[in-house]
């Protein structure tokens, strides 16, 4: 997602026990933001590397400001606004909440300063607190909070995925952490798992929460197809490149064989060439290719290459939550302490790697569903208005929080973007 | 469609019967285009306005160089390249068929000269015509003939799009040719017509031509839906821009409101405003707003926008196809003679303009259809690697030629592009 | 020069006499522009291969328009215009004129025709005849004439080098005309003739015509110096490039150096190399390297670069002017009908090539002269507001019309330019 | 000057006084420039807020990089380098110091850290403070220490008006530090002073530093003029304003009116218009604007127009060289702690203002005198390359570090840029 959309739905049998619950969730959310910038400087949390990424400090404040303008604002009168021009320097892309500092521009904002922003934090923490502890509290406010949370994951995993961009940019080419790289030299061969189809329910039901843009639940009428038990791995990607995968124009869409001749593309973002030796900037700094491990940082073009070169395809959004159907939505996410993907373990006839390691391209454009209307006021702006030239991804990655993602949930970029942890899995018709 | 691409497909029951109905359809089609060329001075036919737009010249010539470098190139052993020098010129994207002139510098091709490139044409006709007289032509032949008369249809509509948009953009705004504009000063208001949902077969079944991304004729789950019985008009865009269309952001997809901002539109493309008073480049030259007709050249952008202000949203493609079954497919195309949109006829509870006057947007990305496959060889380079970033249009507009458009057929352009006679027709869900 | 300026000032001793041999050089020059459109289509005049250079038709207009704008519009109570609507279309950069259609969409118009602008010619030229019959004519008027054939005839060398760039730039590299190549194979070793310094006069004096930017006369002081007696040959270029010359960053100006590896400059503008070979495109089509003949179609920074890796110099304007009293103004120009810069005739002790082939880069930033202030009126913005960032070139081209340039004239482009027929010559501090 | 060249010229009588002097000199500049950078947080020091400008870290670290390549990288056997990667990232331009982080990316380098550029001045610091101690210095080693105190003043200089464009940049637009605003609310009227012409001396002599394009000494030939006793005011310049001068194409160059139009200029750099008040970003935040005090941050085009519209003229380099002959090279530099340009004292009848408040722009090209020859090696990079299509400009200004300057300076920039404190003096023929 291009930054950050979500919309409320969740309802749970006892107030009271949803209140509690959201408020732990709620500081636990907010704690990991803060630790999530520790290994940083000041410096680091300042700078933008390109226009998609947001600086660490916009996170941290923007995610602060949500709680501020849609809840403590709207909700509380007793708030007081911690600085009023923040809203200038925080607010995203809420047309409806006013003028806002350009996102090419956030890169600029040296002031407020790190220190501002962590009082900011705990102004607004604070406020949270009593406004929690007042009691009185409604669904409607319960909602935001809910949606509140699941806003700032999403914050938390692009704040990763920026600074990764950052330090891939500095010539120094700093690591953020320690991050171990697996053993295993060569994946095993994928099997494909074959899945009927017919007609299935697609799209989100029940109690827990969900973004706007994964419902209404509808029938979806699906022809019988096959998916591989893994992501295609990068010493596949290897074998892609050997073959001449990004110099051959029939593999590619016209848009995409334009843009890796226009951008130079011959490997995936991040992969360096020294002396012959591809190598890879992650997390960890930069570190020799892992050929067991899932590809990362591809484009949807070059999935869909890739996939054509395979002689497979994508698969749908449709066909992929159809066949998760079952299983757990638990994967090698953020709190396995990971950060790079990780090569899956030993085949076993299901599907794996589904719930992690890298979010997984679909041939799905990103369209509303059937029946499908943006809720009300500044929170329908969170999807519905980016319906329109991207495609969907499904699962979640090394750097999504746990818990965030579900089955029915639509992540969703432009093509040619590839500044996340995303790569593919391949499927086929029976 | 960007600007040519096709796939074989029909077969008739008599192959010569086949092969004299195309014999007789591919000289008229050559005709027409000698014909629609004809207002246009050899300085008119050279120029390029924009990217996107080719010059008249170049229409001429790439869709020669296809019955060339296809058919005659390939079946036909004693055939003489009329210049070894013209497939440079007038490839358009065929990677496969080497490299190519630069579209963006079509508009610099002084040589070869207008002359030249009818003697071009006369050389190929007259080889088109000794060797269908030759006998012994196979299907494939017919279905290549089949489909460079299909091809032409395309680049005929093109030609007198693109031609439309040089002239626009001359400070003497000169007309193509006479074009009257009707007298109705207002339409009737629109009424919705109900269809049921279910599943219903989508894409081309049958003889007659279509082009590969109308295929395979697949199942298709539909919800019950309504659709206007006519075309939005000026009148109503006119209403739309009184009420702030074009300046209230929470109409517009994310991306939209971008290109408005940064296009400076406010009102279709063509249309001036000369002392408060609208006016519209047609290809009769400058001439007031006929409120009762069509609204054309309008972006995917404005009419998803122009939907949301309606309360309305856009047809899917396979809602417009299914409504438009039993249908006759014919209309006001290029035949009418009106070369511009006209006002509905009366309403008589049926769906009127569904075969020409202006393509219509529908809200559907352009996708393959499950199971689709590019053909071999360089006809695979037509449609399938177009599928990215695209919106279906249905329908006809005034300047398609005459039996080109069916039911199945799927134009596509990019959201922002408006040069085409692009309006819409509205939907809602029952 | 961007492409026209110019300013009145000479007198001649009868008023009768200048009258009449104004009259035979106006309708001689006015002839000229014609012949030199005689060998292009109409298709050729039309298009626009770069923002720096104009359609021929758009000269042939232009030329045409100021005629008719500053003389018979003005000073001409019974002149009837032509259309209206051509101020708007051939005005170049007349702020004070009004409006005008921007120079990088002049290739746009092929409305009016090639046809229409003959007919305008042809009007404008019955016109000046009657106001030039009837007599009465007053100085300022001769001013306006002369300045006229003056601007004319800059615009005839404009019309020469934009269509080089223009059939340089189409895929069948057509032939403007038919050139002979020079036979000489290699040139003589260049001879560096010496000159005193001390005070001297630069700027035009007497009774001829000249710009405004040419005065005031005024002293100079200047330090001995030495000239090569002949151009930089092609010759000697090819060693430049053999021994590293756009390869080597310490040769070349800062932004020359920038411009060379953003624009992939590797030789002169219009040089090719096909399989190892280099070979050049002129007006008479592609052409092997000719290298006893002076090297041509080089910017500023080329020129700059290629002396201080010579371990010379560039002369300035005045040292140039200076060392070229006395000498004949007459050389390899127009007239000559070579179309290309021919090799320096066998050394002889005095200055060769002065006043044709190449017009010569001096290191003089394009400044005013002391005291200097533009005439007032819509002449006024010939050559001041020009006054910046641009270079000196003095002598002529091969494609000057004959008798256009002289000892004081201050030709001026832009460093990075070299669409023109630019050379240079050598000098150095004795 | 783009950002920093300066080349060795003076020689001391007695070696020793040379060296001790050299030495209390260096470490008082190297102190500056940490106290300039305290009122920096970490982040203010990391962020670029436009291509020409530097980070304040990357300055920092850039001026000790050249003493640690430049001097004890070549001349000190014994020195260690702090990092080895440093040199990558503190190169400027030098290209014969081998590859270098590109400029606009500067803004990106989090690490190095603002505590590890600390470091390495002060690793370098007691290098030097050893090298010195060792004694055995010679002349060489001297001129290159004095070299990098002149190159590191010119850092200071341009640290400071980078943060200012950072700090405009910003929404909450902070202040640097407090600046005092003068009380008197307008200026005198002008006076100009007359100046005889004649072959006069320019360029630097004597034993004193200067950069090699100060040089050589050279006579000039000048007509008599005059030359106003202040700068022009924002007073003034509001006339200029409400006169439509930002308006008024015949005021400008044509290059100039074009970047008017493309920029959307309307004021002075860092002027905003609060409904309907002018008011001034400044190093003290924002201020009103102070009527009486230099206009800073005009392009050289808008001083060339201001001074068309004045009715007068810039001077030439020689002119305000000549006229400052005899006076005090004193004058409100970045030691007068004022860091805005102060209004001028009392008219006395000699000229005001000559040496601090802004850099006055001359009509003078950026090029060498004659016989300029660059010094051998990477020093030689300094200045020579850069003379091409800039300006010189003349005097010194409020944050020029104070002795910096002198009659001699040329600092030069191109003719659109302004940010930095780049004003005028008026100037006119007698």
């Amino acid at each position: 997602m291009s930054s950050d959309q979500a919309a409320p739905a969740s309802r749970v049998a006892s107030k009271k026990g949803r209140a509690g619950e959201l408020r732990s969730r709620l500081f636990e959310t907010r704690k990991l933001s803060r630790t999530l910038a520790e290994p940083l400087s000041d410096e680091d949390q300042v700078v933008q590397a390109m226009d998609d990424a947001s600086p660490t400090k916009w996170h941290l404040g923007h995610t602060t400001w949500f709680f501020e303008s849609f809840l403590l604002g709207e909700l509380n009168k007793s708030y007081r606004l911690f600085d009023k021009d923040f809203a200038y320097c925080f607010n995203s892309y809420y047309e409806s909440k006013g003028e806002r500092h350009p996102r090419p521009f956030r890169g600029l904002l040296t002031r407020p300063g790190a220190d501002a922003i962590r009082a900011y934090r705990a102004h607004v923490d604070d406020a949270l607190e009593k406004f929690l502890d007042d009691g009185g509290i409604d669904d409607a406010a319960l909602d935001i909070i809910e949606l509140g949370i699941n806003h700032e994951q999403q914050h938390q995993e692009l704040l990763l995925t920026d600074i990764l961009s950052l330090f891939a940019s500095q010539p120094l080419r700093p690591a953020y952490r320690k991050v171990k790289i697996a053993e295993a030299d060569k994946a095993c061969q994928a099997t494909f798992i074959a899945f009927d189809g017919g007609i299935v329910q697609a799209g989100h039901v029940g109690n827990g929460f969900s973004y706007d843009n994964e419902g209404p639940r509808h029938d979806v009428l699906l022809r019988p197809f096959r998916l591989a038990d893994r992501c295609v791995t990068k010493g596949e990607w290897l074998e892609f490149m050997a073959d001449g995968g990004y110099e051959t124009p029939s593999l590619w869409l016209s848009d995409g064989w334009t843009t890796v001749k226009e951008e130079g593309w011959r490997a995936p973002l991040y992969w360096e060439n020294h002396e012959g030796e591809w190598r890879q900037m992650t997390l960890g700094g930069m570190r020799p290719i892992d050929p067991a491990a899932p590809v990362a940082h591809v484009s949807y073009f070059e999935a869909d290459a890739f996939a054509r070169w395979a002689g497979k395809r994508l698969p749908t959004e449709f066909e992929w939550e159809c066949a998760s159907e079952g299983l757990s939505e638990e994967g090698c996410t953020l709190g396995s302490d990971a950060y790079r993907p990780s090569p899956a373990g030993k085949p076993d006839g299901s599907l794996l790697q589904m719930f992690g390691d890298v979010w997984e391209w679909t041939q799905s454009h990103y369209s509303p569903y059937p029946g499908y209307e943006p809720p009300q006021g500044a929170v329908g702006e969170y999807n519905g208005k980016f319906m329109c030239g991207q495609f969907v991804l499904k699962g979640a990655s090394c750097v999504t929080p746990d818990g965030h993602s579900r089955r029915t949930y639509r992540n969703f970029f432009y093509p040619h973007q590839r500044w996340q942890f995303m790569g593919l899995r391949l499927a086929e018709d029976q």
